[in-house]
């Protein structure tokens, strides 16, 4: 006997947004890549061996011993402001305590500009190679993208950015990676850094700079960023996860000092704003001196690290594979030749040969716009030997994959 | 000479909804509360003096010395959900590690919640006395919002939101706080939950319920919230700020498995999700077993604290005056006799007599529905002499400006 009448259970009702939602490829990759055994190239790690563990227990020490409000609800840590004004004439940038606003990280500044500038529906001009990160806090106001090509030698197509502007459009805002660019890991030339921002104040669009990268530099310093040029037009966005270490959750914002008070509500509207015990830390963290041997320590090993990709991409990947060597960031970004399928090779270098990777597609903003060829390899996260044994069992996916490949197209004619 | 010629600069444009953005009474309040003699009773303020400073100082070193992952980027910390789970019980609900989402505190969570269910201009059912907060969250849906009432001894009026359902009002969710009301510091009957809880899974309309002061009780256990009753209908939004500490920004949710996927998507969007060193840190405090005599230290000091200030508001506030003694929470819900206005009275009380409070309109979700005799007063901040000498200065700004209005009144009809 069956039940004629089935019960109808309503169901939870989620916005409309949340239909669009996937497993992000950063989730994805988290799984896959944090299995025994496997070489990750995947994520944007950095070396846990580097993180300075003492260093940070002090500061934990300090900050408990001296004061219990380092627990309590506090306002933002107003030190920690004036510390980061003067980490921020390592890049060049002069500006002020007043224009410094402190975060829960890069992602979280993003976040807070993105909502303080775009309505729903609201049109903004990014890459169509971008982070995924930034895509997927976007996703909710189902913006209308405008998006432009990026060299991988000089960084975003600025002529396009200014073919759009002349044209009429006027998005929100502009939002640029200018230094160790994720995930094509290109540094923006500086000719195309002054047109950018004087496209900007020109035109009254402003610029998310996102300068979670700016910091590591392997190859002397980088030319200043956005923010060196204009301080109306330019909203910074930086992060100690990248020099620091990513748990702490602290960034900050630099913006002209008008926005502080609608940035402080909509943060204390996402979080009460109040994380001062990390704040804190990173604060005597930063008063002890230590920062600057810690930076010096990260770029000779970070640069060792790219130096060991860099030769072992040389030695084992195919003829006609291309990529640069970043001046910045964590990433390399290495085109195949032929018609090999990154996803299909993902599949099989995971299974295969215990390696992981970023298929260039899963940062595609457009869907109209292939990447299939293409993989981003991080060379923070590895020690040297694991870059050498991964990047050569890369290479024997590769070889694997393309083997079958032409088995496959030899076969085609005979049926 | 003047220049004719004015030059017109093009300014930054913000999203609309930030037009309403004012300074928060949140912070207004931060600000005057802060000043060095002022007695305040404005903030929901844990005692910092009751911080578990060693024990979690021990915490952070045993999780520093174990695993330098700690400071990496990492998943949600597992076994914290675990412990989550355990700790639920105390309040007599039974859930799965895989309901918990951790959280950077209970704001976040309502956050991530109210953008999984709420569209642009959608309607939500709440009362029409609330936390700011939570109406500065949801402040750029431009929501339609359902007003119900409040009753003083028993809480939301239920029967309103049955009218509101019944005749086909059908909100995205229900918010409510169950225990420890913030701003009126009522319970819920019992009775009352029950209903709610019926009302929501009949009508297919989920509750977002608020629990950030569920874990603190001064007259023997609570009831248990309403997620006891029904694990479908109802989203538990729970925190350690209030029971540990608040700068740490550790919360939680509990919603139904399915729901996990687009949370996460959301969270990861917001700030990475990756807190995993003040997640380690609040698990490895409540592996060590500190948390049942610290919540017992907790519940015996706020109880003296709530008795002093009951005890002090009888015999120096005016007759007339109404109150209620909380069961939980951390504040009490002042109404004063006559035509007083607690605005002038704030602004008194500041500046003459040094002490501070939030007057009631400053949790008026409506425009039209007035609380000028009302205050909230904080018991948990202030040490028991503080309290008394704060209500004190209090009643004596009550009577001065009682004894103004009564001159004022007796002068108009001389004009």
């Amino acid at each position: 006997m069956t039940t004629l009448l089935e019960e109808v259970r309503p169901e939870v009702v989620l916005a409309n947004w949340t239909n669009a939602i996937k497993r992000s490829a950063l989730q994805e990759m988290l799984a896959a890549a944090s299995r025994p055994g496997v070489i990750s190239f995947a994520l944007g790690l950095p070396a846990p061996e580097l993180f300075p563990v003492n260093e940070f227990e002090q500061a934990v020490s300090s900050v408990l011993g001296s004061d219990p409000r380092a627990l309590q609800y506090q306002p933002p840590f107003t030190p920690l402001k004036s510390q980061i004004v003067e980490l921020m004439r390592r890049r060049g940038v002069y500006c002020r305590e007043e224009q410094v606003f402190l975060t829960a990280g890069a992602q979280q500044g993003m976040n807070l500009l993105v909502r303080l500038l775009l309505e729903p529906g609201g049109q903004l001009l990014m890459e169509e190679m971008i982070y995924p990160g930034f895509q997927q806090l976007v996703e909710p106001f189902a913006p209308d993208l405008l998006l432009v090509s990026t060299d991988p030698e000089t960084g975003m197509n600025v002529d396009e950015v200014e073919a759009l502007l002349k044209s009429g459009r006027r998005p929100s805002f502009i939002y640029a990676i200018t230094d160790g660019h994720n995930p094509l890991s290109v540094s923006l030339s500086r000719r195309k850094r002054e047109k950018l921002v004087a496209l900007a104040s020109t035109y009254g669009v402003p610029i998310i700079e996102d300068d979670a990268y700016g910091f590591l530099s392997y190859d002397g310093p980088l030319d200043p960023p956005l923010r060196a040029m204009d301080e109306d037009w330019v909203f910074y966005v930086g992060s100690f996860s990248k020099i620091l270490a990513p748990a702490l959750r602290v960034g900050w914002i630099i913006v002209p000092e008008k926005l502080m008070r609608p940035l402080s509500v909509i943060k204390e509207a996402s979080d009460i704003d109040t994380a001062t015990f990390s704040q804190r830390t990173v604060s005597a963290y930063l008063a002890a001196g230590h920062l600057p041997n810690h930076l010096s320590r990260l770029h000779k090993e970070y640069r060792l690290r790219r130096e060991t990709m860099h030769a072992a991409l040389l030695e084992h990947f195919p003829a006609g594979s291309h990529w640069q060597k970043p001046k910045s960031g964590v990433f390399m970004w290495v085109e195949l030749p032929g018609g090999l399928d990154a996803g299909e090779l993902l599949q099989h270098a995971i299974n295969k040969e215990q390696v992981a990777f970023v298929p260039g597609g899963a940062f595609r903003a457009s869907t109209h716009w292939s990447q299939r060829q293409s993989l981003r390899l991080n060379f923070s996260h590895c020690a040297p030997p694991q870059i050498e044994e991964g990047v050569t069992r890369l290479a024997r996916a590769i070889a694997d994959v393309t083997d079958h490949a032409k088995c496959y197209d030899q076969m085609v004619p005979i049926n």
